[in-house]
């Protein structure tokens, strides 16, 4: 590490406040940073509540206003870790106070926002990321490569879902992921994560048609009150990329016995990719060739793989998800240090909330929605009909 | 067995020809039958072919005039194994004769002439039978059985592919299977198992949004010559069940690493259900329970699953292929006694080839097709918007 | 198929008589045979047990004496299906006879009885076979044939284990398999299976130190009488091959959860190879190399495997146990035909039970037991101190 | 938190003191332990050394005399992380100056150092704790509270493994893991990790026999130097438990193709558990029951599971190896407070280390040992001849 400290002013203290504060301090120890991340000030909404969590995250300075904060000389970077609602208004006036933002995911609850937010960081020239945790886990990064390589040919295929089961019973209770004003419903809560491993793998998604299911439209509250929901318990969707391959996305959280199951696979010409987050240390890679001892080859995640190297010598020990949160603030710290950096820029994850935002149209008007002025739709010539 | 033999004329003295010889006797063997099938003509396009075929399987007699062969009055039943093309007329006819019929997949090469078929089978008031082998899996019955018994709840999704690589390669041959006259294309070729599949565990398909992709639009064929491809590589297409579950359904010749990848996942309010041809012995279970010893139970085949005993006494030892066509005659023969059968009829066929077809229209025309008069699309009431 | 027919006498018609009767014709409708291999003889203990048992397996002579029908001039090979007492006495008057003989393993009950009829086959120059069915696989095959050309490397280390869990409850009644007269015991039932799998693979075996373990030592037999056990329930012993290999080997018929558990490593100094006969199509291959795409590849059966093609024209349908005992088959003719064959002889049976009996006796008196004259023990050089 | 800090002096700078540093701060972000730990004072074995270290992990003061260090008054804890040859002096002189130690595994070189350090920690009455990481997974825990409550009935078999590969290679230098004198080979470095965990979940362990295999009698070392390799690099042994289990122990830094594969399986007489921690986050779990819908069910780490959830709040997300060592040293601390706590002791590790030295003297003299005065052999009333 050779540059200044990288100061940053961390607005929110909940659950993801802290976790940046950990991941701030893991990344600084795991890796020889360009610049130091140092979390100075923590806003929050009265100065009490800051306070309190400052102390209890070691952070040395407290305040209840976060335009003021955003203000101060000393912040190289504003870490927004508020209600999704205000994502959009501290990260505008961050980018204007000429900070770095490093922003959650959604980046905003609407369109509109997201492309205010994202307008806001192309004129300040700033760098800005959003945390797309699994995209930073060496298996992925070895699986971009693979691709990029060549290794599985043209790609023709991705075929992903994210299901998870915490809303699946009829019992589990309407919470703000239920709100659509708060980018509630699975495919804007989980089916994001699919979305933007897709474009992440295989490039620009070019049209969608999709369908959203809401199963319980009804759920109760933590009060006891009937609270009806418009937002889905399920997403499924076609697909097609601007590089011609085709394929579906699902999202679920509903989907009863699956924890964690961020899983896709990419077909190619010359092989394929299968990987699942609940096994996230493994990557499975098929290559075409002579069938005799041909198969899927299950690779271990080692020291060759991204930066497992950083957490452990030896292969197969495995790494975890906190140790994945570890490695996406490391390439926010490069961003915001100026250097080239694998974050995922605001303008990623606009053009991720773009999908998003497709889907719902497509299952609202029953018919394909195009994301690119090129889509050609049914009359490609590489379809048949 | 009781009953008189049932006498069995085939058409047909190809690949599927001999494998229909095969599985009627090894059904004969292996089960205790209403009546004991018999293959006795063979008839072919003419008779030398119809006689040296007849010679080699140990039938007893040969025609090349299956108009003639149908209008023997000792034959119960008439086995198609012809090209597609074939089948309706030979079908009809048998139908008229008062003959059983067993056909191959697909019923015919046009929802027209499948349409016909059924008709004629509807008025006969003969059995009928068509073969989707994989249906009759003992872990198939088992996921039937268990879904039809509630113990996965309400089924919210399911979510399946028949996935092969025998395309994969540019160099793969341009075959009858290329030919759009014969029913050709992944999507009718392999898809039509999972949509079948589909429909035997979930029920009628009300809508869907499909999606072709021909990857390689020419081929050379076994003489050299470069020949324009018009089906499909692969599908992909957005389902609405007539019970309101939703999913995705995909087919694919050129999936990569996959040999046999009939695979699917159903998910329900209370469990989940997944299971992959490729492991076919195999069915993997969730049941919604406390989280700390939950999980996915893998099923093993074993005596306790529908005709498996018949094969073997003990669990673990795995039956084959050709032992799921074996159980497929079985109850081909039962339907052909006029006993109650698990036979997949042609009005079953009907079904999936109208599925295929909306999926191809869907395809042409960039939208949702409906299959159903009621399905109401995205003003349904459980839809979200 | 050019030659004569084989005739064969069949003793014995219990389960393993049908199954024998059922696996040649398989063999013949599955393979072209050198000889066309037909039961023509039946014989059993009495003349109406046979005849009974000769019409139901469609067999044209019955015989209730075995002397008698193995002096039988029009008969070439004798399969023998009788409990195993009666295996030593038929074996070797049917040798004397001048007749092939397949037999069932166990060769015998006693190591002295199986010499005998090893001594005879060798005096007499006949073909000889014994079923280790799970060795006629096709990834089994494949297994030998990387290992034989150096795909792993030099062979260190083989770890194996048949697991069943068929007598792991308590109140699993006392049977014959019970009977240490009758060649009872996990160790004897079924480690026979895993110890021929070693052999088979990695050679003979030179030394062995190992423990039986009787957990349940009284059993209820099938009319309500307590009987003590004397025989294993579960058996593990260290092994050391002629070749320098080291390793384990288990039997157990009270693995809870396991149905077909005959599984196993074979690691070598470039690769490793890994099998479970739950999942019989697969082969799982290791070969050294850089780490980043690395890792052990899952083989999936297919037509360069072995017999496989003769079952089914495409890879990942899969053949069941029945189709192993088929190639089983295949292999005892081609023996009883005179032409280079895979099938085990009385010598491979042999050295199999000189293995079970060194466990055997290794268990009783506390010691390593030593299997061939050159073994050296803990002095053998390449091992350290 | 309510306790005084824990004062902690450390011995030795490398990558083990590293790893305890930041084990120490990360046990102290994530879990509220009873008493803060606090690495105040590193020594190694000149001050230029220390205090670089020192410097680098942010511990404030250095030294270069470890006597010294432990005599210093404000520490509590000496944790140990120097060569193995070093372990039994500072040890037993921490202890006796009145300190809790923590050391890394193995406790000592010989057994008689052990035993010397295991008398020295009884005669102080202080805690002392080796890092035996594995054990303290939260699924090791599940699989830990399972067998002790009686889920999978009475243990009747451990079957288990550690394999690596790291030195299968001929070309794998010669280093100190090859050095008798630092408890160098397989069996002693990674061996003793299973030999833990089979005490830790079945037990004592009363005999042994076993066979150890050198397959590469010469290394070169990183000097080109030929070196004469005497300890092995594989071990297969034969358990006998105290409680009359019995099964097998193996470890291999040769197993070609593992990277992490410390594995068991533990079978009972009503279920069985299945392990591997190159999938740490699942354990694989099998309940006898009616065979339609049983198998093993695959479990995934979640907040139910042991200290998870001081992780993640949601399951399937998986912990890593570091989250391991967080774990073991939130137990250390607890055992230096003075609590009941899960941290292995060094009569614990002396008990591995027994079986280790057993293992080795079985291989030598070829025969059984017994590690119980009460360990009957093959007389045991249990065991079948």
């Amino acid at each position: 590490m050779t540059g200044a400290p990288l100061n940053i002013a961390l607005i929110g203290s909940g659950f993801m406040g802290r976790a940046h504060t950990l991941a701030f301090a893991a990344a600084d120890r795991t890796f020889d940073l360009p610049r130091s991340p140092r979390v100075t000030i923590l806003a929050d909404r009265d100065l009490g509540t800051a306070t309190a969590a400052a102390a209890s995250l070691g952070i040395a300075r407290a305040s209840g206003d976060w335009r003021e904060t955003i203000a101060d000389a000393s912040i190289d970077m504003v870490a927004i870790a508020t209600p999704n609602l205000l994502h959009a208004p501290i990260a505008i006036a961050a980018l204007e106070a000429g900070k770095a933002v490093y922003c959650e995911k959604p980046l905003a609850t609407t369109i509109a926002e997201s492309e205010a937010m994202t307008a806001a960081a192309a004129a300040s020239g700033l760098p800005t990321a959003v945390g797309f945790t699994y995209l930073y886990n060496p298996m992925i990064v070895l699986a971009r490569e693979l691709i990029a390589g060549g290794e599985i040919g043209e790609v023709t295929a991705f075929r992903g879902i994210h299901a998870e089961d915490f809303m699946a019973s009829a019992d589990a209770p309407f919470n703000w992921r239920c709100e659509p004003d708060q980018a509630g419903g699975a495919l804007a809560d989980i089916g994001s994560h699919i979305i933007a491993m897709a474009r992440h793998l295989v490039g620009d998604i070019a049209a969608v048609s999709g369908r959203l299911h809401t199963v319980y439209p009804m759920r109760r509250d933590a009060r006891g009150a009937d609270r009806a929901v418009t937002v889905d318990d399920q997403m499924d969707a076609v697909v097609e990329f601007a590089n011609g391959a085709t394929g579906t996305l699902a999202a679920s959280w509903i989907a009863s016995g699956h924890k964690m199951g961020l899983a896709f696979e990419v077909s190619g010409t010359r092989g394929s990719i299968a990987f699942t987050q609940e096994r996230f240390s493994e990557l499975r890679l098929y290559r075409s060739g002579p069938g005799r001892t041909n198969g899927f080859t299950t690779i271990c995640a080692g020291p060759e793989h991204g930066d497992y190297g950083a957490f452990c010598p030896a292969p197969g020990h495995q790494i975890g998800y906190n140790d994945l949160k570890t490695i996406e603030v490391k390439a926010v710290v490069e961003a915001a240090a100026g250097l080239p950096s694998a974050a995922m820029s605001f303008a990623d994850a606009l053009a991720v909330e773009r999908v998003t935002d497709a889907i719902r149209r497509s299952h609202r008007e029953g018919c394909w929605i195009g994301l690119q002025a090129a889509w050609a739709g049914a009359s490609a010539a590489s379809i048949s009909s």
